[in-house]
């Protein structure tokens, strides 16, 4: 690892953002209705915690409150940022599992969420956790100043619509040939909005609320890119490389539906080698921030070689 | 009609703002990327058009307009408004269609989305049209004030999420018995998040966005309130006494499932008096606006006596 931080250390506090991650999510997610509300459907809100706590390496909500950290931003505002980011994430897992989409059975090594309840549930928890996250990314304690909040508000749509992670799940069906022939695939594509807006959002999300330079902003933006891709490509090799048992959910499976992936498209080696030439430039993005970059750099060498 | 506005007036200033409002939302679902966006696929932005252009009384985004009015915000500010406003309501409808939900294949006199494409597509389409909506609501030329934008954004998260809607559509599954015994259904409750909560927000969105007075937004409060229970017994009574043909959708559909409605709780006598009610208690709550409020006057009781 190039950075100055062990393995050990960002270990421990990757962790230490989990849970107090969870713990943000665990107020969030209370049956208590806000203001503006009538009380809040309690199988509903048991739907969306089984869905959002209780696991998760919360990488998404780590990469704000880290970017957050390079530029001084309180980490009570970047983790509520967090918690909007992983509530988007987590409504895209709940969709995503559904028999009409992707069919999933298991899910952090536990049954999905339509499979504990039925799909109705499934899809108005995820409905829910979508509409929650920009309820909480709005709020007063993000931001003192509104027009930050909103930057950030924008931003989150962007990169969770149509032209980011939506978009990408639907380019990725249409590339397992669901809707027809599936044609030539774009892989890098599929990447960079199924898996890559999100994870580039965590990263460009401390620029904003810090009200970084033009320059700094665009150094995080790189960085997210590149750990987007290695991202990526590290999932499709352990698709490959690793058990069900350690990944925690079925492994095989971009092979089982014939879908290409950036390693049928590389090769193991070629993708491994990708990944590498990926944290060069994600060290190299990070520089101007010298030694604040350091939980960032490990963070990319941590999504590239991580085991499940 | 105890507003100064005849009915014919009125039904051409309601078609106006449907048109422009269809012209606005024409250009919002266009594939060519925003900003930060990739390329959107073509197949998710056809869908999301199939279900939110060519079509409705767009009474949503009118109640947006013609509340703004009252408070002189420029109307162009209060269609972008509501074209959020009826993105979030389209995907509402396209989630609730869906086999797992109501199991519709009608829709405004056509196949729903889910029968013309698959379910993949319609939940991915409904997803994006939810996301789209906060992209909307937080644009720059909504308001000057971010701020003012901000409290429009949280507002339409409330009345849109598990506090509002989406927790009103479980409820009304569960009214159904969907989800085991049905137990005591609470119509009222059901009615005030699922149909009602969207309405409210249409009525009070102007008063956000004129930056009105205690006293003007409580007004606007009450009578949408008002107009929102009015038009859940409206469909109540549709239901049982319209044909499909007129209403664009099967009929009947709440006694085959024989569920609890305002109907079957008040009795179609029953319920027509508390129509009349509550659009007494509209009336009264306009009275402050004097005629500035005859739009609106005109809207609750064209909502209480519509035909579909």
């Amino acid at each position: 690892m190039t950075s100055g931080l062990s393995s050990a250390d960002f270990a421990i506090r990757l962790d230490t953002t989990a849970d107090e991650t969870e713990a943000v999510l665990e107020k969030l997610l209370s049956d208590a209705p806000l203001p503006d509300e009538i009380a809040r459907p309690r199988r509903l809100t048991d739907a969306m915690r089984y869905s959002s706590l209780g696991g998760g390496k919360r990488l998404r909500p780590f990469l704000v409150v880290e970017s957050s950290a390079v530029f001084g931003v309180p980490r009570e505002a970047a983790l509520l940022a967090g918690a909007a980011l992983e509530c988007i994430h987590c409504y895209s897992l709940i969709h995503d599992d559904l028999p009409a989409m992707d069919n999933s059975d298991l899910r952090r090594g536990r049954p999905t969420l339509h499979k504990t309840t039925d799909d109705a549930t499934a899809i108005l928890a995820g409905d829910g956790l979508l509409t929650l996250a920009f309820d909480i990314i709005t709020r007063d304690e993000v931001h003192d100043d509104p027009a930050v909040r909103l930057l950030l508000t924008r931003a989150l749509a962007r990169a969770a619509g149509i032209g980011g992670m939506v978009g990408g799940q639907l380019l990725d069906l249409a590339g397992e040939g669901r809707f027809g022939d599936r044609g030539p695939v774009d892989v890098a594509r599929v990447q960079q909005m199924k898996t890559g807006a999100l994870l580039r959002f965590g990263c460009i999300a401390g620029a904003l609320l810090g009200q970084a330079s033009q320059k700094d902003y665009q150094a995080l933006d790189a960085y997210g890119r590149a750990l987007g891709e290695a991202f990526q490509i590290a999932d499709d090799l352990l698709d490959v490389e690793s058990d069900a048992a350690a990944l925690g959910k079925p492994t095989g499976a971009d092979a089982a539906l014939g879908k290409t992936t950036f390693v049928t498209q590389l090769g193991i080696d070629g993708a491994k080698k990708r990944v590498r030439d990926l944290l060069a430039k994600a060290d190299e993005a990070l520089s101007v921030f010298g030694s604040r970059g350091d939980v960032l750099r490990a963070a990319a060498h941590f999504v590239a070689n991580r085991k499940n």
